[in-house]
């Protein structure tokens, strides 16, 4: 628990890091160093002197500690999207008679947006299936897979180790989407046979709003696939600006243009931050706060009308609770006015989420008290409160 | 000239705005604001309290109005090197027949990289023609051409107009690269009969150390390229977290990822300062401004070593200036011992920019007796200049 080390108002319940980490507030003193010390009084020469060029690797590096990978298996760069857009096209690329991208169904949309017009542009073909029933559609026109660690409604956490084997008796790779897991679970990227991962700057990791993504490529991975938006950033020393591309070494490669330094600079702090906070607790810390919650709520379930999306076994949980309720959107709102922050998403969909960062036990019960009082008191149907 | 809108040293002559503008100073202001009221204050809620959401659409409004297009035909989006992307596969989808990409040689060298790592993931081969020779390479089997408008180096000046016309007659739309144009010179896209733009963010527009980047599709287009990264961020109504893809309208359907927002925001910033500048006149400040650099340099040229590589007409010229000297790099470095900032670039090039938004015909002519005292006497040769 640090979260004195965020700027946070004083009595907040944030339960919506799974959607946007609160500020650190090194990131406010490295984002006015940067630019009052670097780009204001040194300009471009900062991209030597203040070592932008490297920053991008070096925030590789933290997140490669979190995920379970080696330091030069993670880079940050772009977004998601566009990540997932290049480790689909790059897989594509040596699987040419592979005819299948498997996706997730009803995962984050943006997964299967980026794969079906990834899959337009490439020439091959979408087929969706639940993720219980993904290992089941493995066959030998399966060029690569795509689902994420922990389900962005239901926080269902999918086990890694056993469908990277069943994927592999195909041999074909699974992109892991970290977004809902990185910063608050436990990822063993290597550990558990992963080649290839995506994952989000700005939820669990607090890297600041639209933060730079990572994108993880194993060094196997790295030895067969090359970048398929391959920018100048991306090769190995921009600038002697040659001609003719050549890739920098490790997950570097896939980087493309010029990253965004000043949103780079308040992610490097946020993994500061995290990395100083034994991130080895992060997961115990973020299971106990859910249990806490959905002990809480238990009880009153049924009566109050609350369904309960997420996995009851910490262990097949992400760091977020979901709830049905018919009037979701009210009940969120209805949550802030008592200074409780969640989500909901549509069309009947709260969230809770539980960072380890800056939430304790007790603020998830207090946070479950405060849920139970608004669904009592039934002042959700408010019209305020309405949508 | 609104030097005082920018956090420039007193007495620095900054000759670097074609590589990285100086910070305004409002983007210091902007990004406080955003990181205490509203990263801070109000978290994940400010993505609609403070506007996150239509912050990079805004922005393109703003340098849709410096570059001669409609509002809705300029995205914010990515780097240039994956915007670059998005329009090469786009064409290329409309064109399935057509088997070549015509980039131009020596251009810049992440367009030369995407165009091939492009080509590769689809299917195409690149043509590398130099700019004078595009046209003569065109033919019904060129899908899309890229070129810059300005050149990176000689800051030649493409007659856009001319090409897109002949261009047209074998229906094969040009990219424009915009990078060493926009915020300096007058860019008429839709009037020069342009279809397709992508454009950097942190040069002449100041939007801070790799600023996201803009794409430009003009109406007729929009009507019949899809983006191939279709992330959320593209969709309609992205927080309506549909299955299937429908669209945003205008060229915002080419947004793929969360943008960064900290980032966009001193970008937003540095636009507005520009748009408050009588835009139309900022051409006509960097010509006067090379002029009077190239005209105080040119009687000593040969006598000193320099061989001009701009050309001589501002017509022909962007704002920066670029001659060739053996001793290229250590002049730049001594150069900078006196406060006057320009860059070098492999093997031997020299360059000198000239924003009009804060650099003088007297600032030029002071930068070009420096640039002669350097030369004359010699002092480059020390060995602290040295590479």
């Amino acid at each position: 628990m640090i979260r004195s080390l965020f700027d946070l108002p004083d009595g907040l319940l944030y339960f919506a890091g799974h959607s946007l980490g609160p500020a650190p507030k090194l990131a406010r003193a490295r984002l006015l160093e940067t630019v009052d010390a670097h780009w204001g009084a040194r300009q471009v020469r900062s991209w030597t002197e203040a070592d932008w060029m490297g920053l991008a690797e070096r925030i590789g590096g933290h997140i490669a500690d979190l995920v379970g990978a080696r330091a030069n298996e993670v880079m940050v760069a772009d977004s998601v999207s566009v990540n997932l857009f290049k480790l689909i096209a790059a897989v594509c690329a040596i699987r040419p008679k592979r005819s299948e991208i498997l996706v997730e169904a009803d995962d984050f949309p943006t997964d299967a947006y980026v794969a079906a017009s990834a899959a337009a542009a490439l020439g091959k073909t979408v087929v969706l299936a639940p993720r219980q029933g993904l290992a089941a559609r493995l066959n030998h026109d399966t060029a690569v897979v795509i689902t994420s660690h922990v389900h962005y409604r239901s926080a269902h956490a999918q086990n890694m180790q056993a469908l990277n084997s069943q994927a592999a008796l195909v041999d074909a790779p699974v992109i892991w989407d970290l977004s809902h897991s990185v910063g608050a679970m436990g990822v063993e990227l290597a550990a558990h046979g992963a080649q290839l991962a995506v994952g989000c700057g700005y939820k669990y990791l607090s890297g600041g709003p639209g933060a730079p993504a990572f994108i993880y490529v194993s060094q196997d991975m790295q030895r067969q696939l090359r970048n398929p938006i391959a920018g100048w950033m991306g090769s190995a020393d921009p600038f002697a600006f040659r001609q003719n591309y050549v890739p920098r070494a490790g997950a570097a490669a896939f980087a493309s243009g010029t990253p965004p330094i000043l949103s780079l600079i308040a992610l490097e702090a946020a993994v500061e931050v995290i990395a100083a906070a034994a991130p080895d607790k992060l997961q115990e810390q973020a299971r106990e706060n859910g249990q806490a919650f959905i002990d809480a709520i238990a009880p009153h379930e049924a009566q109050l009308g609350l369904t309960r999306v997420s996995p009851i076994i910490s262990a097949e949980r992400g760091a977020h609770v979901a709830y049905r309720h018919a009037f979701a959107p009210a009940i969120v709102k209805a949550l802030e006015a008592e200074s409780v922050i969640g989500d909901s998403r549509p069309p009947d969909l709260m969230r809770f989420g539980f960072a380890p960062l800056y939430v304790t036990a007790a603020d998830a019960r207090a946070g479950a008290a405060a849920l139970l009082r608004v669904l009592r008191s039934g002042i959700y149907r408010d019209k305020r409160f309405a949508a």
